[in-house]
């Protein structure tokens, strides 16, 4: 297989890209995590979002032990070449290890001195640290 | 103004945090920039998406000279702080520095070795690159 498509991509000096997971039903941001050259080929190859965990160091199937995996529908690539797009078929409808339909669950709300975060989503699964 | 929303954001070593843009009508995927805490005050002061350009080193008003402005309806957080999701309304329905509606206008198509990128959408507005 030629690489030619990877090499396309501007990785950063660590050798990583920011990968948006996009729900291809809902239209929700899921999540946003970051791939290497390894996770991005797998993810294509497999049609199974693999990312690349920056704390453990390591290749990152998600949902490989909670069950939560991501199908890949279509990959996306911007302008500049420095950020992929992922639409998915969330499996299961949870996309965080907090056990949230998606990662994006904080909304900043208030005004003035008294903005705040204020979490929005509902827990709906067990959470599962070991899995994000 | 109290600061602590600033400062709950899990800012990079560089003091940067990728910001996703999402159009609050169609909920497509318009664009992945990066911010550092001004910009992300400015914008949500301001009500209107203000970016950090790591190319030129300066803080972005997205469509000031091009008007291709995004108002800002929505400004959320991930789990782990380190992303923040903005749901804008892209005036004029432009948000790429080409002219097209959004950034992520490359598609991977085909397969094994005949994968590549194809730019699947439409330049509608002539392109301004001083203004992503």
């Amino acid at each position: 297989m030629s690489d030619d498509w990877i090499e396309s991509v501007a990785w950063n000096a660590d050798g990583l890209v920011p990968a948006v997971a996009q729900d291809a039903a809902s239209g929700e941001v899921l999540m946003l995590a970051w791939m290497n050259r390894e996770s991005l080929a797998r993810t294509v190859e497999t049609g199974e979002a693999v990312y690349w965990s920056r704390s453990r160091k390591s290749l990152w199937k998600k949902g490989e032990t909670s069950g939560h995996l991501q199908r890949v529908l279509e990959v996306r690539l911007d302008c500049d070449a420095d950020a992929v797009l992922l639409r998915v078929e969330s499996v299961k409808g949870i996309a965080c290890h907090t056990g949230r339909r998606r990662c994006f669950f904080n909304r900043l709300e208030g005004a003035g001195g008294g903005r705040r975060w204020v979490a929005t989503e509902p827990v709906i699964a067990s959470a599962d640290a070991s899995d994000a």
